[in-house]
């Protein structure tokens, strides 16, 4: 990809392939264990993904996954797409320090650690640790500027906030975590979502754009509109992060970074909802490969999921019509992923069963 | 109910039906939460289910699942409908209690003890505890009869192996369970959990007849018209639990009287893949609100699992393709039931929030 930075190019040029010789002994091993062939249904595939993944088979069992919450602000919210004010922002990523909120109670249940990223809050953010999260400041700017009138960023702002998606991968992962996963959070940021499906899958605005966190007709039709005409502002032959550049949002550039990141470390990335999926388009428009490394927590109840996942060729473990974020759905499937790397390690044979090994 | 035993009509007695203050007051405590209301999808329903069936908001968060698997032999395998020997039972059995099998893997993973309960197995069973699971005999005699000839057994052997199920979930009650989990074993159980889909929901046999954990196109037409003639046997009038005589297992017997045993106790009882929502219509025919107890683990691929979900009225929490059995999908959605109850006991409150209380 052109113009990029060194940072960005160097982590696209680590991102290798899965082990197609671990994927394969996966698969091997999966129909060798007590039971019939194919009777685990999607956790066989998933095994085999995480085999690729670890460059071996079996796959180590994940033991120490990390949340990344990414959030931001967005200039969108002028325009009236969410009766919820911008301050919600903030208030929640303290809510996430003190370890009140929904991301904490799910992560705890689930001994997974939580950091969350100010990529562009527009309230007092302030960096710190507290009983409930390690809050870092990757801070491009208080909020986007207004997709509806022009650009949410430059392209240098972009490949900025890409850069701190990467950042924030490694330094988790050298501080030992094993499974990454990916929260949000950003009042409003559903719209830019919607704008990023529409525009990275082809698909019009009216299929992609959804209710967020709940609004009404006028509202919706009010966000579909916006949606519609930013997409069509986008110039004919940009690559993703023109696009993301355009009529994105600093978390989802967050997000995109980290699941770049991620696949440059060899760790697998848990996706949480539409936010994530819309991220992961981008990641997949600048590295394609990176999608190997990824597993979709679960399908939301905004309707451009859906569309995300099917060009993402990803299949969610969970359908639970969750619509909150955070990285909550993401995070309640890590017990789903960890399961499946167990069965590859501690089932046994159906040789060594005939065998009277048992 | 008439003609059922003291046991069994003094268990149904003793099943209450959920307590719709504690619901309501879940439902109230959802909505006070710092989150959108409703964001959390399913978890919430679960969550206020949880409240009601233990008669208090928060629920304590379910720490002690037990896993029961219920095992049988089935005199129809006489017919060909399986390619899989009968032996497996007990094969399977022995690798339960070495640890070895997908039910294993998963219960550790997810803190559930196995207990493993021979039903009707024909092989040489063996009571004892072994590093994965206890083995307990219930055995009401060495598999049932050809249900393609006549009754599967008699209504007295109903009875006797519903009255097994409630005395497991005594027991593992007793032993400080707060979650019951339903699993099963036994070559050739599809046919009469079709059989018992058909009969207790009306539904014609070629549609929730299926393919099991694998069978040709041959094989599966002989097992439809097994399943159509069987039903077409039932008495005019007969109670749920004639139906199970004629065409059910001693599998099927035992988890429905396992999940009446729960419902009776006070515990939620998850429910695995078709040979539990079969045996939960059982259980239904005999006290509907048994059924109010009971969450359903997942949605295997088998057909006729579909039929059953919808009449029981559960929406399942997993779709994952799993065709296994052995209770891997109920075991596997656990941390999804103990999450719903952790939200409601840990989560802020949008007021403590907004007082700065956080």
């Amino acid at each position: 990809m052109a113009g990029v930075s060194e940072v960005l190019s160097s982590t696209i040029a680590r991102i290798q392939p899965l082990d197609a010789e671990a994927v394969a002994a996966a698969e091997t091993a999966q129909a060798g264990l007590v039971k019939p062939a194919g009777s685990l249904g999607v956790l066989e595939a998933l095994s085999a993904q995480l085999a690729g993944i670890a460059r071996a088979c079996p796959p180590p069992v994940p033991a120490k996954p990390a949340v990344g919450v990414f959030a931001g602000d967005h200039g969108v919210l002028a325009q009236g797409v969410t009766p919820w004010p911008s301050d919600i922002t903030f208030v929640m990523c303290n809510v996430f320090q003190a370890g009140g909120a929904a991301i904490n109670v799910l992560s705890r249940a689930a001994g997974a650690s939580v950091t969350v990223v100010d990529m562009g809050v527009a309230g007092p953010y302030a960096e710190g640790t507290g009983p409930g999260a390690e809050l870092v400041s990757k801070k491009v700017r208080p909020a986007t500027s207004d997709l509806a009138k022009g650009a949410a960023m430059s392209r240098d702002e972009a490949i900025q906030a890409l850069e701190a998606g990467i950042a924030v991968a490694d330094q988790l992962v050298d501080g030992g975590a094993d499974l990454l996963v990916t929260g949000d959070m950003g009042i409003g940021n559903t719209t830019p979502s919607a704008a990023l499906i529409a525009a990275l899958t082809g698909t019009a605005a009216d299929v992609v754009t959804g209710r967020g966190t709940g609004i009404d007709d006028e509202t919706l039709a009010l966000k579909t509109g916006i949606v519609a005409s930013a997409v069509e502002r986008i110039a004919e032959g940009a690559d993703a992060i023109d696009v993301l550049a355009e009529v994105g949002g600093f978390e989802h550039a967050g997000i995109a970074g980290f699941v770049l990141g991620g696949a440059a470390r060899g760790v697998p990335v848990v996706l949480d909802g539409v936010i994530a999926g819309s991220a992961a388009l981008v990641a997949q428009g600048i590295a394609p490969t990176a999608i190997d490394y990824c597993v979709a927590g679960h399908r939301s109840a905004e309707p451009g999921h859906r569309i995300a996942l099917e060009k993402l060729a990803l299949r969610p473990l969970l359908e639970l019509d969750l619509r909150l974020g955070e990285g909550t759905g993401a995070v309640l499937a890590t017990p789903i992923v960890q399961a499946s790397a167990r069965i590859l390690n501690e089932m046994a044979t159906l040789e060594s069963v005939m065998a009277g090994g048992q």
